[in-house]
């Protein structure tokens, strides 16, 4: 099968799944119960200590955003697709399903003193994400190479080889989240706004 | 990047957006407890003091659709992107996907003694949402215009300023809902009517 | 506005609204509470109490789904948009999102013995939804008509006519349900099946 | 209604409905009440116990997924479109919306003493799943047939064939999971890892 929209379906798929991951995050910002509600300032108060629940939003938003644009970008640069590519991209929307249960996780946790393990989770699921677009690189290249004839292929293996890196630095960040969480979740917010530059960057996959 | 559809894939994507972003509106509007109900009387009183959440539903879902069609009008103007449109298109749909939040507070304690909070939030997430308008109209100009020859710049100025405008508007109503929140919230609803008017209005943004 | 796509976004968003509204029905079949099952039987009990609420979604499903084809039947005979029809498409999209919200009360109460609200608010429902239909119809001919050249005008005025006589049974069912719900929710059924009927006879608004 | 995109506005409409499906699983995963949490070590062991739903998410992840595969497969395949087949394909869609439901029961009962009527449940899930798949065949080939005049129709029928097996081999696991739950689910496992290798293996329904 090669044809510009080859992978047509699958963009409308993923796009469908990247639009309703992004927006139930806010699912997960709850109301404050109503009998512990006896003033103006209670709300207040309750609002004030929901900044995780914002900041964990904040993040994760950005995150899929930034992983929507990626995914955007090199699927400009392909006319062709394969089984293999099309699993390797279920693969990957599993891992963007999967983020709003660690966002959740450590939206309750961050300002407590259990906020280790919902860190942790929360780092290594930014692992596992990375591992998701690691596998399309690979399927982009194997057993056929999906690229159009006009593809940048110096960019596109710049991109990959970025992912491949990206790795360490997850894993890394994990690692670091085990003793430090705070640092870690630091870390991963500048680490996201470094890859939000990258993308920006490499908007030229696809030819003119 | 030029084409008629520069665009395409983040229409699709914002599209699915606002659609999910004013589909789950309704998952904020809880069936009564089933301990609490004891005759058909007590379900018809549950309803009836269920209004502040069927005015908050109806307010946003006017918000959401209005900015839907608006953005609609928007992108029909422009044949070209740029990573910084993106990047405030994202910034803008975050305004979005926030609003659901901010009306299950205001459909809770509207018709309570604890109703400023939430009515002082609902406003200022409107102003959020104006600032995430005026980053779009900012990246559509600059740096470099988006917009194809065909467009009417006259009648997309006079949107844009529309915006700038309005962010003053939203602003004041927030201070108003400090002191007096239902002044705030009555003015807010007469403000999207009138916004609604508006964007009907300049339904010519697309050249014929 | 005259192309063969001048409603192409209202259609993606319309679509991604009925698909979004057909598919959160489920969240409403709840689990049963961990702490009542004290074994195999408990589960199956709790399953086959269950049956109202697989009832009302398959009801509300088969309501959506209809409604969606129809939608789809109307909108292949358009070829032009105007703003009226775009704000008329957005009250009849209110009237699918609200669907949820009635189907998750009928499914609560209608096996209790305070079924009488939860049947009418949702008969009322359909009204509602019919309304929206009327508007639409309405504004596909005025103030100016959005027909292709080709579309079969006499059968989209079948189609209209059928909405307005629509309008009153749907009406009269609501005022069943008021003394006799399960005589009306019946009915409700029985015409839902009808109107399929209906909905498949018209396929052709679009001229081959 | 004979032409390329016949069923174009179906295929969006199914996209988003696998999409939402798909994605809302991750709804299922519920945090730990915090009044349960005391320390770190309770996180972590809250988080060991929710395998039985990590299973069931990605079991059903992979369900959902190559069921899209298949039916973004066979619809490439199709030129016409008929009423028969878009109820069909409304009821397929309910198969496929229903699934949320008992992959969360399974969720919260397969690692306890009352797994067998969750696990019971499940497969005949899966069951009424591949009913609305051979329904889908069924219509595409009555009352007119659907296919390109380039459609493979050798390979078609291979898959209607594997869809008709499927049926038996779905019942016989239903049948086993009553008395043997967990042998049942793996088995499950098992069969659905192989369909997602026959589903690659008849990409080419479509013609080159």
């Amino acid at each position: 099968m090669s044809s510009p929209n080859a992978n047509a379906r699958l963009e409308m798929f993923s796009d469908g799944v990247f639009a309703i991951a992004i927006t139930i995050l806010i699912l997960e910002m709850k109301l404050p119960p109503v009998e512990s509600i006896h003033s103006n300032a209670d709300i207040w108060n309750y609002l004030i200590k929901l900044w995780p629940s914002f900041f964990a939003l904040t993040l994760t938003f950005m995150i899929i955003l930034i992983s929507w644009m990626g995914h955007h970008n090199i699927l400009a640069g392909l006319d062709k697709t394969s089984p293999q590519f099309q699993i390797a991209n279920g693969f990957f929307l599993f891992t963007v399903i999967f983020l709003p249960f660690p966002t959740a996780l450590m939206a309750e946790y961050l300002d407590s003193p259990f906020a280790q393990p919902a860190v942790f989770l929360y780092c290594l699921s930014g692992t596992f994400h990375n591992i998701g677009w690691n596998a399309l690189h690979k399927y982009i290249a194997v057993p056929v190479p999906l690229t159009k004839s006009s593809t940048n292929l110096e960019l596109l293996k710049r991109v990959r080889r970025g992912s491949q890196f990206g790795f360490f630095v997850s894993i890394s960040i994990a690692i670091i989240a085990w003793w430090f969480p705070y640092i870690a979740i630091v870390l991963s917010f500048l680490i996201w706004l470094f890859w939000l530059y990258l993308t920006v960057d490499v908007k030229d996959v696809e030819a003119h």
